[in-house]
């Protein structure tokens, strides 16, 4: 069995098809009750937004091409994958004025599960230096997290083989004069599976060298997330980000209940991963330790992490991010003087890989954290009280 | 007869329908003419723009579900409710930046008859400090009469019963980190009836304390609005907003015809209210005293109240504003200062009415004139000349 | 044979229709094999984008009624007009923030052939003073080459006459105490021959005299721009814009190969033109000398001209400009102080007069540069070496 079908490309006269497949008309041969489903959402700011829905069988989640292929939520069996944000639906980017209240725009369409920053830049809103057409600097307002959540997918397509579904996007972050970052996306998960695979590659269209920042905000609210639970993977280092963040250091690894007015508490990471392949993992665990969400990467890939604590009230997004990066998500230009900010040459691509596994067994938990033990006993795991000027600009 | 249909919800697979009914198709038992339309409009910046249609046989009425459930322009009999704006037509909220030109951008969109502004910030531009995801206070920059009028309805629906015609509509100005601000308006309408009546719920979705300001701009142009019209209203004291009413203070309830070049007057109002309800009205009167547009509302629900005189050039927008508010519209920072800034706590809810009746005959304009005068004689009525402090920021 | 038809209007209750008309469904008496085809285009930033595709025979070319009637891209023969922008498609408005980055947000969707700046500002960002609602001046940020590209057509009509196609749209760009401008433009070409010309009215619907400036982005990469392509128009005097242009002054007129990191030039123009009509020309020729465009105007309509040399690598946007206009493409500010901002009293409409033609024999290039020669006898044709302040902001 071998189904492709393009979805979504500059050259087609019609919209996106509605689309329903699953196991019954399309066979693949697996037993399990895969399907995936394609729809435009209507009403309000979601007027327009295309969703693609995958489910292997045993999770599902919903594609958004339109916010450049974030994934807005998802289920593994009873567990749901994502949170509960103020902004309930998924939001067109016509509506998100990245530049509004100094900068943090973006978080009028922050409600996905899993939320690529960049491409760019990333990370704390701030000034910057960019070059303009006429070869001189130009003092420009990076807003927070750059632009890549809030642009559509311009072409789309489908795969599904005999073992998983393919779901491939572009999405291109262009400008005269500015950088020309193209985002091509490979989102793959196997039936019957627990485990979805990012894997994205970056190439710079133009032909000079231009500036590239990545950071996936991956983010868990209730179930996963709620008092008792703990986070969990093999570091070198870590210091609070701030002041705020450096109240709650003792506690960093732990989450309490939703506490109303809590304001969010953020840890820089330098993690530890294998020798070699600089393979590593970091791991969110429910108060019972029944259920986990596993991160799988390379520290080629994403030599800086962050742990993102903002327990507030269950109404004002009671959600933890766990947050693979090139960088740390400060502003561009403190994260260029720390030598941070990737360049990536004319013509050059980069890819990267990203594994998201839902565990739910305590015999699967077990293992993933004998591995984050062995991978800990070859680090120092420091965790400094305070934030340090490596990783914060103080 | 009791007719009902959702006709926008997030979780709708198909647009919002195109809806024609009327008194044969659905027989109410009521003698009107009545009629309820259902479109998309089409071409230029209102592209997209839905639009619900409401004749009750006397009174009729253009809901603008895209634009916050404003209402774009209404005819009673041979009255037209509304005013010519330079822009033509509604315009998609895409289309309007409201941070462009110095935080005025709100105006490339504003034509209607009547219009919220606020949920969060309503009046004049403005920097004004609000806290930041890492709990710090940031100057963000708040423009003209807030979201409200830019953002879409995300659920709509139309009940119709034997005695009037009910829409209801929900629009969110959410943001992570930001107010979380949930409108219901329900517009009432009976068959046959000159008024139409608007109760809207703003609640606070969210867990902590926020701001919340909401103004009702009602505007007119030609015919009500001519040279001769009149504005009546029992008032405690009035006084011009600037240096600018003030010049013409001596004939603030009074209109000329159309002058090109004239400058916007405004002149801020505490009202007299009926004791206990605190009921009050405020009236628009035509040159000639035969038709006029009167407002009813609750000083509780308002305790502010401003007076627009635009009487530029008819191609300029040749119109007056009538603007029950909960605080006056200068920037947010000044009205907090005067303690004029409501605050909503986690959860809460807050519940305003507003009927705007057209008056078509002599005696009914008698009527209202005389109610008006008793109130006005528990009440001072006091002009002031020049602004005070109380009111505007001098 | 006289074909009309409405393809978008404010009344319309259906989108722009998808039309396919050619000389066999509609024969016009000649021999040509023309086409019109109307669609809307899906996937990306192009989502929504309409686009009018027309074909006299021997000239084809999209015009793009979303994007202010821009031209998209023309094809003559083999000769493909236009150029490669690192944007690859036609930008919805609704993705084009023009305050961006310092109010370089307007090259997000740069990718025409020809495009207009203006129409109330064009030329470089910067701050300059407006009048607020108060009567009072605000100081605003404009944007690079203002708002017209990005302001959809409200109006669009299509005639087919015997000997010709005719496109005409209307586009609006207002807002309540702004500047309410109509742009009403006729695209038309002659069945076989390789030119369009384009009228245009501007209309100041207000009564109030206001600000107008417009400026034709008339831009060709490959294959007319290439190594040993020239420049040619008859005038009498030059300057380059800035210390950067001075740099190439000698050399303003050729063009080399495309050059990686190559920093834009450009030269502002008085050119020189018949008595009486003030009729002038410019053109651009390729290498070989075989192919050529050219445009006609008279100073009347276009007092200034720009020559824009941006032949930078072939992935970022390989391009020359010619650029015929109202003001030089400073700030609006600057070029007030010079005299050359139009105003446009209450109602006054201005219609200007663009002819683009291509050249594909050597006997029509040659003819074309004797008039341009004969011209040039009329004029001195002085080349500063320095940016002159006449010109230029020095």
């Amino acid at each position: 069995m071998h189904y492709t079908r393009t979805l979504l490309h500059p050259d087609a006269t019609e919209p996106m098809p509605t689309l329903g497949l699953d196991s019954t008309s399309l066979s693949t041969g697996e037993k399990h009750q895969w399907s995936v489903q394609t729809r435009t959402l209507h009403g309000g700011t979601q007027e327009g937004v295309q969703v693609v829905e995958i489910d292997n069988g045993k999770l599902s989640f919903v594609v958004l091409p339109t916010r450049g292929m974030g994934i807005w939520k998802g289920n593994c069996g009873d567990v749901r994958l994502g949170w509960d944000s103020p902004v309930k639906n998924p939001v067109h980017p016509s509506y998100v004025n990245s530049q509004e209240n100094g900068g943090i725009g973006w978080l009028r369409g922050f409600n996905e599960w899993i939320v690529r920053c960049g491409l760019s830049s990333m990370g704390a809103p701030g000034p910057d230096m960019i070059v303009d057409n006429n070869g001189n600097a130009l003092e420009a307002f990076l807003p927070l997290h750059g632009n890549i959540a809030n642009l559509p997918a311009h072409t789309l397509s489908l795969e599904i083989t005999d073992s998983e579904i393919i779901l491939r996007g572009e999405v291109d972050e262009t400008m005269l004069f500015g950088p020309a970052l193209r985002l091509q996306t490979e989102i793959r998960t196997a039936f019957g599976s627990g485990a979805l695979e990012i894997v994205d590659t970056v190439t710079n269209l133009g032909n000079n060298p231009t500036e590239h920042e990545l950071l996936y905000h991956v983010n868990y609210g209730s179930p996963l997330l709620e008092e008792g639970a703990s986070f969990q993977a093999p570091f070198k280092q870590t210091a609070p980000r701030d002041p705020r963040a450096a109240e709650g250091v003792e506690n960093y690894n732990q989450y309490d209940a939703p506490s109303p007015g809590f304001v969010e508490q953020a840890y820089f990471f330098e993690l530890a991963g294998k020798r070699g392949s600089r393979e590593s993992l970091a791991m969110l665990k429910n108060g019972k330790g029944d259920h986990a969400s596993l991160l799988r990467f390379s520290l080629k890939d994403f030599p800086c992490f962050t742990l993102w604590k903002n327990t507030g009230g269950s109404a004002d997004g009671y959600v933890t991010g766990l947050e693979p990066s090139t960088a740390y998500p400060n502003t561009r230009n403190f994260e260029r003087t720390k030598g941070r900010v990737l360049e990536l040459a004319g013509g050059e691509s980069r890819t990267t890989k990203l594994v998201v596994e839902s565990l739910d067994t305590k015999k699967a938990i077990a293992t993933a954290e004998k591995e984050i033990k062995a991978l800990q006993k070859t680090a120092k795991g420091t965790v400094h009280p305070h934030p340090i000027s490596k990783f914060s600009d103080i």
